[in-house]
């Protein structure tokens, strides 16, 4: 694994005893340090094996007045020197390759309510083009007045799903404690925005063989959310595939934006497959089919959408759902639009990335 | 013009008195009021001509609950009742329409550097598709430091680029000052983020006639933008085209973040032509031709990039601009995406617009 | 407890079925729906016993224009009418009260590192004024390789700084799997940011009989933060104290803003203390006295403080610790600027809320 | 003045050819550059006389991995090195001191309405301890239709006020072309939050010799703050005081939040004088109140309030003013507060700046 490396800008005209103490403190974490003299300042290049002494925040030190990491915070999620800058390391869900060459669609309800009208459902998202049935067993609810999911009931009824229409499942782990029995089920599990910083489950999802959809924090920077992934990463899982689904905004048109643009930032900075899940990014379902083709244009490897066939009577998340039919439709247009996207990369090798940032991106503020 | 309407609700158990006051302070301020009784609270119904009485925000007053709004607060900005809610109303510049069929290109630098190399890029841009040429002469700099345009010599050369080429001209007024002049050259007159609440500026433009591309604030809401492209509209300037550029955000990928949702959710309110500024909002270059690929997709009437001969040595925002060559292959395929686009559309009319809010929609918090 | 109210304004002109199938599916979900009739529009006022009412969100409803709620979302967690909007209801924890005359001050090091030093530094800051020893044994890091707090072992050091200097205990407690151990030693159980809206563990400290210290979210709003209190005071557990920690922001002059608005806000809205951490508030130590003396002179009922008796060797966070020095110095103008704004009340019983918002304030956006 | 200096980490193994042209094209841009070599990585300090290489931003240029700036972008707003760091430079403005020992209040109404109404108001808050009058004549409104301000009466009765009163005047100018007859009434020009970034404005504010109040942006940042500053500054006009009033965040507590840590940080950074408005910090006046006094605890020079004799009938803004009386209460509060911060820092002359930020910052994010 590559050496991590800081440079620390020392304040000007730092003394020499306080300098000595900061590259005291930091050989007794475990760093090497080297001394660069400018003409202007004085440098301190550190660097070791211990990813820890990037956690521990030199800037903050006094005589420090910057400290800039030279190498990214999560070896793991970075791309690879030399890997194909605008493509994914495929993951196998159950069958499916996610990350390749096949745009992949993930669809159902944002809750599961019932099993017949949940069969119905995935037979006709299924012949829509769906690859994967999403519905969720346990819901995260603002409020604890809210239809917080069927639970067990929902997982009995997922894995009836997949009997019926053979769709690989969806659905969303809350809690570590409830991690064992939601694993039976899922051939995904998918850890929502609102845990998308829960160190425990993430730690226990890293000890899983079972591949994870991590859902970026609606307030969480592209920095953080592969970090997250590298809590899983770290601990001997390699199969994450992440999600934008829109962040939290002042002035955006909805609740949240849709940041389309980490799409291809992600995909300069790391391997892992990228989803966006236009739904939530939209808010409300007059705007899903605009954002699912837009999402397929900027590049996504697959799309998480919210599909119901009944959208006013849904217990959860109604007003951003699509029908069946719009879900077809959709499809149909995104799949186009990912041909057009794949083709012209391919006529011309160099498409849209004449001056992509280097394999490894610089990292982020932290 | 549709007459002004308000909800009150009142207080739980608000006496007579305090309610009367209220309705007389209504009443002097030209509204019609009328008392309307639920079980659970008491309502009153506010209406007249006058739009002044949206914008004195009752909810402040004592007594007064919530004030909700049940008309548009910008009437010239809004869609019609009865317009097909997927189309602009186009609007011309220079015997170019602009929200029409076609996705109109805007190209060139941001700021005008040199005559000679103006030109030859406007040659260049011109052919790949580009239909208007854009290039700053007055800069908006947030630094006193930076090169702040060649101001009288910018416009010069820019009046010399239309006579070479006949591309139209797309230029910034930053100023009352400036417009007399600037209005000379400009065949759409560009009006920045960070002036988009100039009002000054706006009135001033209002009185004129010639076209006004007004960029979003890069932290204004819809209902901002809609508010700024009133004070244009109902000074009796028609002409006036809005621009998505991308908004400032915590957490985004980049320094902004291109808010692509806002397209459709303008589309649904205003019949006014939507550009997005794919370069603004990406930040860098590599990401430009994804973002141009995806505002296409999501129903943009078109796209203002920034292109330079020689980005790494451009004097503003080089960090941004794309070559002519990626210009020309960036824009071959967005015309392909909107190609599908607008045949899904064509083949069935409701095309992802099964529910899309009504023609009026509701207006947002100011 | 109050019936839930709303009013949902129908969109103009909508006909008669459509309004039926609207007032039947609120039927169906045990709503009593009135029909008012204003000159404008139609209006239907909604009421029930059942909170989930609130919840379905019938806003996204075809035909309905807007749904304005009438009563809080939480009614555990709002302030009682006719109870002082001055003042909280105080809380105890081990024996001290939290929200009455007092300010309390909390202060310890963020991460728990050693037992020596914990126990001195115990000592330190009970002379100094706290009245609470705060101490993280399991601690959320944004990176998998940053110091993930010493577990088990730093519990009992927790366990012993008690036994050694009486001061009641306040830590972190992650996950629902973590909670019976930390609850054995936490006299107030500190919910961090990241987790505020980890329903699970949510739902279990309000099954359980110990006082819960719930920061906001780092991009949650009052709404919301009111929301998850309601989760533990719902579940039977009547001790929750707030605590404003700063939220992320795109401009701000720091990593985050203290937003200190919130706490006259949230005392119009909620009978429970308020605290405020000025440490995160702050995000480096220059910062905290000032943020310090704001909080007090705000009216918040306590202080969280990060202290470090060597802050650059922290583990964590060291970059925003003060020393026991320094937070003495600040606890003693903390407490005359508390006093001058007590006393200011009692001259005047009226101070600062001439124009408070009713005891029942105004649900925000949820 | 001190040169300008920056610090280039190049990109791990950079061919020397590439590195060259780096080297070179910073050497046509006026500035000398030495080349470092660290064990890591290789880096170009840059540095020289002429400010605009910092705002060339060669971090995006190919090659360059990240640049750091070493100096300040606005060597006139900085704070000079040996300053006292707790304290600003005084500026005179009509013979009041602000920045000084005594902390200074402005009061008056948001917008000018009648004369002999804002002669009572300034007799009241003149009285009640406010040292100069504040009132708009021309309004920024987001709405065209809403109250625009009395224009050329409103100065008018400004200069009434003024002989009546004897307080000096603070109103706002919105525009260049209104400049001369506002500068002739007002003792203090206020630039409001929409228009900090009003280049041509602030040049022109540059040329001349009448002290400038200029309100931070609602979404600007701490480094646009002083390089706006810095527009009015290198103009040769030293008059500028700085005046925080809120930014606006997707979760305040209200439509923006006051950036109280914004002060201790300015005060690091800059010496020129900080006021903080808490009338637009609170947004209603039952907040504004515990806001000034959380100001006055923070260090603030001096209060920028929104004071009328009738709020709810105030045609701008009226839900945020508060009445004479509340702004006399309040405002006895606010000096006993600084009173007992001034003491203590006399006290103690390391008061609260234990660890304060080096003289010279590091400069922000651009």
């Amino acid at each position: 694994m590559e050496r991590v490396g800081l440079i620390l800008v020392l304040e000007a005209g730092l003394a020499a005893p306080r300098r000595n103490r900061i590259q005291e403190r930091l050989r007794e974490l475990g760093a090497e340090v080297r001394v660069v003299s400018g003409g202007e300042r004085t440098y301190l290049e550190v660097s070791g094996q211990d990813l820890a002494i990037r956690t521990l925040n030199p800037a903050g030190w006094p005589g420090v007045d910057r400290a800039i990491p030279l190498t990214p915070a999560h070896p793991h999620a970075s791309r690879r020197a030399g890997s194909d800058p605008r493509r994914a390391t495929p993951i196998e869900v159950a069958g499916i390759a996610i990350g390749g060459d096949e745009l992949v669609a993930i669809a159902g309800p944002c809750a599961i309510e019932d099993e017949r009208r949940s069969i119905a459902l995935a037979h006709e998202v299924r012949e829509a083009g769906a690859k994967l049935f999403r519905g969720g067993a346990f819901k995260p609810r603002t409020s604890p007045y809210a239809f917080q999911g069927l639970e067990e009931e929902g997982l009995r009824i997922l894995l009836k799903v997949r009997e019926e229409t053979g769709l690989p499942i969806v659905t969303e782990v809350m809690d570590a404690t409830d991690l064992p029995r939601v694993a039976e089920v899922a051939d995904l599990l998918q850890v929502g925005s609102r845990n998308m910083q829960n160190f425990s489950l993430l730690k226990r999802l890293g000890a899983l063989d079972r591949p994870v959809l991590l859902k970026r924090g609606y307030a969480a920077t592209i920095e953080e959310l592969l970090l997250a992934a590298e809590y899983i990463l770290s601990g001997g899982n390699h199969r994450v595939i992440l999600c934008e689904r829109g962040i939290r905004h002042a002035v955006g048109s909805a609740q949240v934006i849709l940041d389309l643009g980490a799409v291809p930032d992600l995909r300069a900075r790391t391997h892992l497959p990228i989803l966006v899940d236009p739904s939530h990014g939209a808010g409300e379902s007059s705007r899903v089919p605009a954002l699912a083709r837009a999402a397929a244009a900027v590049g996504a490897d697959g799309l998480l959408v919210e599909v119901h066939d009944d959208p006013p009577r849904a217990l959860s998340d109604g007003q951003q759902a699509i029908t069946p039919a719009e879900f077809r439709r959709t499809l149909r247009v995104v799949e186009s639009i990912r041909g057009i996207v794949r083709r012209a990369e391919g006529d011309d090798p160099e498409f849209g990335h004449d001056r992509l940032p280097g394999a490894v991106a610089a990292p982020g503020k932290d």
